[in-house]
């Protein structure tokens, strides 16, 4: 799995805003001030009663014709004390997810794509603008490609199609941030399909204990549907200026119930072909956020993408233990919007990722390949995870808990959501580490050891942040 | 009516801020910095438990001398989902509402000003500062005349009082933002009276379910009272460094009991009469905001009001259908402090607002004047209000719900208050809607139609968010 | 007790971020954008259901072997409704803090150093990037001399350690800001300790009604703990790179228990020794922040302290009444992301602070010094609190409410915690007050008083915030 691969592979993601046309000009501002600004996000409060985490597999499994869609179970209490919904698409070859928007911000990261193909897809912008004489011409916003290793962020209310044009099964993980002061509605995540027949329960769960039941006793009862059903058809035929009949398919289209639409052809959108070398400069390139004045950017131009698997992207990079690559406000600045960020991390076998704890955010770490151990320490000293996290898992680390990692035999790959958009953390070990922060005489006492010893736990891990194994590395072999 | 008149009408409101004296440099730089950022508000949690949506009249009515104050239902489940509180002010002529200030931000829009009269009436701020030699000149701060059609908006704790120079009645919708991250206390709304006689069911009402009583039981009981009521007077005498008794009067005015208080001689406040054409300048030319490097500028001189019935600051106009005008953060910067900002609809008979949602914010919507019929659909497609909606009745559209709005046969006009300083909406059918941005093969697909019906779901309707009524206008004529 | 002496005092701070290595380029660019903007927080919702307020004493006391931690109730209404703790440390001569952070931010005051004694402590950054060659001059972070009368503001999650080299005792009192937008966690306050060996009941306490237990049963249980004690030895010693028995000392110190621990011969820290003028010097100086264009600033060397019984500092001085001085993000710019700041008050015998209220913040109130009489008044017109306040005394002023203070016989002086980085105030008399803001007709009006009576509420009051007792001044003195 050529996770650090250059090469663009098959899958098309459109976003999907109406600001490019009527609210163009002060989107423009939008942008321009987005340059300079850092938000503020208050979470909705929760409960964060955490006596214990656990390692979580999807709980809840919801299939379409040409996919499926697992969800975590939202009552878990980890989940809730970040406040956070995760689910994961299994998009098949030639599957498409149809056009929807959610309440609150979504981040989602490419787990998967197995065989590649490579096709850029979009209009340019000149053209959308120009009237459509000849309506053979099909125009439509910049449809975007996706690789593995993506880390993807949308806005809330935004509306997105995925399809897949891989030869073999697309993998998503989407972290969907209820808490987020995007979302203005209560904790009940609700997804709006504008297309499709969708199952009730794919439309939103309550990430609360009370609220909504949860609709997943059935999908045939004609509960659940897209979003023009609950219009009067003769409204949505004067509203679109075309036949209530039309209208009628629109609201319930004869296909069978899901959200993920096998495409019988090859699905067509304009696409400019370009060779591999330019799209591998397209893909190292600064975005064009950086270099100009921002007058020019609209939202529908707006980066929400960034790689996140290139080594040349590491922020921390050992040659002997692995690396560490984050995507935050600086490199994807959607995301300054959004207080969301994440950070993948490769350990090689048996490495280390220095003890730490997040200073500003939550971190959903979601294990993508590999294995390891993980221990997870509350702020009264109490271990409150200590065990193995192998790849399809997920666990939750709470604001200001200390977590440390240790690949197994086979190296440990994951990705982290954090609520933040820089999430921070300290190190409890390495060569930015607190401890190394501290006066030895700071040391001596607060531990009561000798000036030989402190100098010991101060000095001795060079590291940054990804440690070698060891001589002493047998801990997590022997125990694990 | 003529709501959109470019005369300045007969009511005086006052902002009052001690930043004006104190603390000026800090202001300024406050303001300074406004323009350089955007700020994110993170709402109250609250339940959105919607099944059903309803238009609201008011249902709570207190009398005073010279006008009436009608509240909606805070206890109502839509309200409470967006967090909002509303009233309606109705001043007689020569009503005078007493000074007073609140826990959170308020917008409000001058539905009704009947009889024309236009004095701008101020001091110079040069004045103002000189020390008061003679005690015969009454010095005090700008106060700003008010028109149909202005949005007013006012920060958490300034207070502000509002005289009714015209020669009828008239007419204010307000919005108490509760759920605003300027409200450090509960989602209990509270009015502190500086003057009057104030009943208390004028002093606050729950917002939440639990909470205090509403005290509507009575007015007489002697509780209420307003601000300085609580005080020692012997310690607010020394304060003001004047008379016991005096301050006994200032605490329990022998006045009628009430908020708004018949002045007997016309009110005078120093008023350098402009001409008409002056005043149309004034209200036309760009904030000073926009102009000035931001150093002048204080708190006290900021821009609090714009008026959103002029069909030259219409955003999206169709003279066959009607138009629609916007005032957020862009025109009036203020609206950022808030994270407020409204919308008026002018839609002519018969004619459509294009379907559409709020990505981020919900949407109270008052009828200013005519009806109409609105359907709103939730994210299950569930249709949770179809109905008629008419002139001073109330609707809150939630977050991510999909509205449509059809007028009658005698036109619709709205205010719509938003939640957000820049409420972005999104459309499903015209010009500018999601549809339109959709590749052919993306609306084939979901929608299982064929190529040449995607192409008309694409392209038939033209026109932005105004749609003129087509031949199939029957429905709302049939069916309403 | 000298609280407005420039010397510099025995006591130092460490604040210890990992950000100065690894991720230096990403916090000097948060510190660029810092200048620019302005953020907004959402407190979290609590209940403000007061009827009555009190003057709060400390409710529970920790003892260390060097030093008391004293805590105020949590489930006082008061302070939940401010959603705040407050604390006090007094550290004996020679006692250690240990390292610790917290989910929230803190923000405390020096009420205490009685003998003076000046050291600036620190390795200049230069030197600290170098590589340790001899590992016998030992390298670590700034350290920072705090003073009587310093403000110090920290972030959520950054360590940080205090030590006493005066002579006698050191007292701060601190505010735990729980409601604060940087805790992500719930309403229950968590102390994280990197040393020492401390008891469960400083390790947090639940600020909600439900929650967690509050663990004050024992420390003797083997319960609580540092950090470190929750991980696998043989993990840490890997981690760190040293033998498990090394690691065995780290996570059990056997030391007395505790978190303020003696040091037996006095703390060595690297000084570069500075005489006071050099020292006063540097205490006047515009922060560097306001000098340069933020690029070399990193999080390491921000300003996290301001100093606010200076004389010259004051807001608003009246020689024959007393001072106000406050500290914001206007000179103490992290405040910004703190949403916090603070005021000192100075009141001469006698004298008053002027009747006002808290647009946008509640007002913790710790007295520092004297006694005097105080008045809070809710929006009904209800007194809430009238009531004699002392030295050693807490009481919190919600947002809104008016709130006037009185000095004693011997004067009063007060550090007020403010939840709001620009916390406004609105004044009802005095020279900057609302009162003066009104046309006289308006005053007239709303009080039913003549021209002449509304003359002497608005004009009677000359003095600004501050007022000198007058001939009416025995209220106080007769009363109290």
């Amino acid at each position: 799995m050529a996770s650090s691969s250059l090469l663009c592979f098959g899958l098309c993601l459109l976003v999907l805003f109406n600001a490019c046309f009527a609210q163009i000009e002060q989107v423009t501002d939008i942008t321009r001030e987005g340059k300079q600004q850092r938000q503020r996000q208050q979470r909705f409060q929760t409960q964060c009663n955490i006596q214990n985490l656990n390692a979580l597999e999807p709980r809840q499994k919801v299939e379409s014709e040409a996919g499926v869609t697992e969800f975590w179970d939202q009552n878990n209490e980890q989940l809730q004390c970040a406040n956070v919904a995760v689910f994961r698409q299994r998009i098949q070859q030639r599957g498409l997810l149809v056009p929807a928007y959610t309440n609150t911000p979504e981040i989602f990261y490419v787990v998967q794509v197995v065989f590649p193909g490579c096709a850029e897809t979009f209009q340019d912008s000149q053209q959308q603008q120009s009237f459509q004489g000849s309506k053979s011409q099909d125009q439509h916003q910049k449809v975007r490609q996706l690789r593995e290793g993506d880390v993807i962020a949308l806005p809330a209310g935004a509306a997105h199609w995925i399809y897949n044009n891989g030869r073999d099964q697309l993998v998503l993980v989407a972290l969907v941030d209820v808490g987020n002061s995007q979302n203005q509605l209560d904790q009940y995540f609700r997804k709006f399909y504008l297309g499709g027949n969708p199952q009730p329960q794919l439309q939103g769960f309550s990430q609360s204990q009370g609220g909504r039941s949860q609709g997943s006793q059935g999908s045939d009862d004609g509960r659940g549907g897209n979003l023009f059903r609950g219009f009067d058809e003769r409204l949505l035929a004067e509203a679109f200026n075309v036949n209530p009949d039309l209208i009628r398919r629109l609201q319930r289209p004869q296909i069978q119930r899901g959200i993920i639409i096998r495409v019988e052809e090859e699905l067509r959108v304009l696409s400019p072909q370009r060779d591999r070398e330019q799209e591998q400069e397209e893909c190292e390139e600064t975005p064009s956020y950086e270099r100009d004045n921002g007058f020019e950017e609209t939202i529908c131009t707006m980066k929400l993408r960034h790689n996140i698997d290139k080594p040349s992207h590491a922020d921390v990079y050992n040659p002997r233990a692995g690396r560490v690559t984050t995507v935050n406000r600086f490199n994807l600045p959607i995301l300054r919007d959004l207080q969301l960020s994440a950070e993948k991390g490769n350990l090689y076998p048996n490495a280390l990722l220095a003890p730490q704890w997040n200073l500003n955010a939550h971190s959903i770490v979601y294990v993508t390949r590999g294995n390891g151990r993980m221990q997870i320490v509350a702020e009264n000293g109490e271990n409150v995870f200590d065990g193995q996290i192998r790849e399809g898992q997920l666990i939750v680390v709470p604001q200001g808990f200390a977590v440390v990692k240790r690949a197994g035999n086979r190296g440990l790959e994951w990705i982290s959501f954090k609520t933040n958009d820089v999430a921070m953390t300290s190190q409890l070990a390495g060569r930015a580490s607190v401890l190394r922060g501290l006066p030895l005489d700071v040391i001596q006492n607060s531990f009561q050891v000798s000036r030989d010893e402190a100098q010991r736990l101060k000095y001795n891990r060079q590291e940054l942040t990804v440690f070698t194994p060891g001589p002493r590395s047998q801990w997590g072999l022997t125990v694990a």
